[in-house]
């Protein structure tokens, strides 16, 4: 989409697929290509980095502690009447098809909300989400305000985010998840930085990598959506901060034996 | 230096002097910058966040470790007879000063030395360690390959990095470290993470944020340079692999309490 140098002299890795880290490095190279398509900022760049460590920290791979509040996540989309997922540019250029999985199974609607907002890159997010399928993605007319955040931080559409009741935070900033809190939303972060502001402020947090972690949460929405006991013992049985403690306890032991 | 969309339509982030990452932050700026100059790549930038989460789990502060393994790179660059710095995009974004200082106290030379090499980049990295003050930087025009890396990686200059005894590489890649050291050179890592194969191959790695190592080590310079007894004795004292495990006690003992 642009050709300023900074991008056009670099030289596109080709990674062999028996690379031990191969996902991740695939990963990578989308968020790359979704940056240089102008979807993804350069600090979502230096944030996925961050990620991949914990991602690395983590074994890259699903602990049972995910899984839990995955289910936990579903049972509260399942108990939702407005629920909404946030979709900002490293999500869009990570996962559009799972986001839209995601908002199918949960009857959910999609709100495109950036921390370095633009109405361009709104509108491109959003085509590459409909490109994959979605249907009216809210965000680009934005008519109301989080309270609590800076101007262009706190846009959002007053039928999405604004008055919905859960609200799906993948790869979320902690100004705007704590804020969303305050609204006193139920919120869904996916992050895998279990010490973050947003893991720490959200009704439910997974502790995973953003692709694996939506398709598992639309799995737990299929086993309990006729199963009204199963969507209570889920959440019954999840506490964020036990689920963070333990999964922080999985990092500290790789420290040092990766 | 260019003016591609998904540049142009970036808010840049203001950062308030008494927020608790302040530095943390600033340094992101300075690589988003050096970015749009052209001066780091994309992947460098996702890297730069993989240093931020390990920075983040040191409690951002410079250990004793750190200060023990500047004071050994020290020495042995006091007894280096071809002593180089090899500096990549992210290094001359985030410390071209600091760089050129080292090199002085060193009496090193410094050569360009980039994982994703392009002739544009590293005439724009001489020119930014030129207007530091750098005098003879070498990479532009390299004669010689370091074996075992493929072509465009290999690159390097003969009376550089090539018949070196020692070469500092600050934020190096691991193909690139690993290469190096079978050359059978000495060499001086700076990186954040200390499971990476630049820091397990280095023979001396000094955990910390680069700006802060490498004045630390200029420091230990000009405490050791009349002092052979003091060099031999900061050699001794040093042993990488107990420095690196106590360094992971740190982050692992982090974990959860920051």
């Amino acid at each position: 989409m642009y050709s300023g140098p900074a991008v056009r002299i670099i030289v596109m890795t080709e990674i062999p697929k028996t690379h031990p880290r191969y996902e991740s490095l695939v990963l990578r190279e989308k968020l790359v290509e979704g940056f240089r398509s102008g979807i993804a900022a350069p600090q979502g760049l230096i944030a996925h980095g961050r990620g991949e460590m914990f991602y690395y920290l983590l074994g890259e791979r699903t602990t049972k502690e995910a899984r839990a509040a995955c289910r936990a996540a579903a049972a509260l989309l399942l108990q939702a009447e407005r629920p909404v997922i946030s979709v900002n540019g490293n999500v869009a250029a990570l996962c559009p098809r799972e986001i839209v999985r995601l908002a199918e199974a949960a009857s959910a609607r999609i709100e495109v909300g950036l921390f370095h907002r633009s109405d361009e890159r709104v509108s491109m997010i959003r085509k590459c989400l409909e490109d994959n399928g979605a249907k009216g993605v809210l965000g680009f007319l934005p008519d109301a305000r989080i309270p609590g955040l800076e101007s262009m931080r706190g846009l959002c559409s007053k039928e999405g985010i604004y008055s919905a009741d859960v609200v799906v935070i993948p790869l979320e900033d902690g100004d705007r998840a704590g804020a969303l809190s305050k609204m006193g939303k139920k919120t869904i972060a996916v992050d895998l930085n279990p010490m973050s502001r947003t893991s720490r402020c959200a009704t439910v947090t997974v502790v995973d990598e953003v692709t694996k972690a939506l398709p598992e949460i639309v799995r737990s929405i299929e086993d309990l959506e006729d199963d009204p006991a199963g969507v209570k013992r889920a959440l019954k049985a999840y506490d964020r901060d036990a689920n963070l403690a333990a999964v922080m306890a999985v990092m500290s032991k790789n420290l040092g034996s990766l």
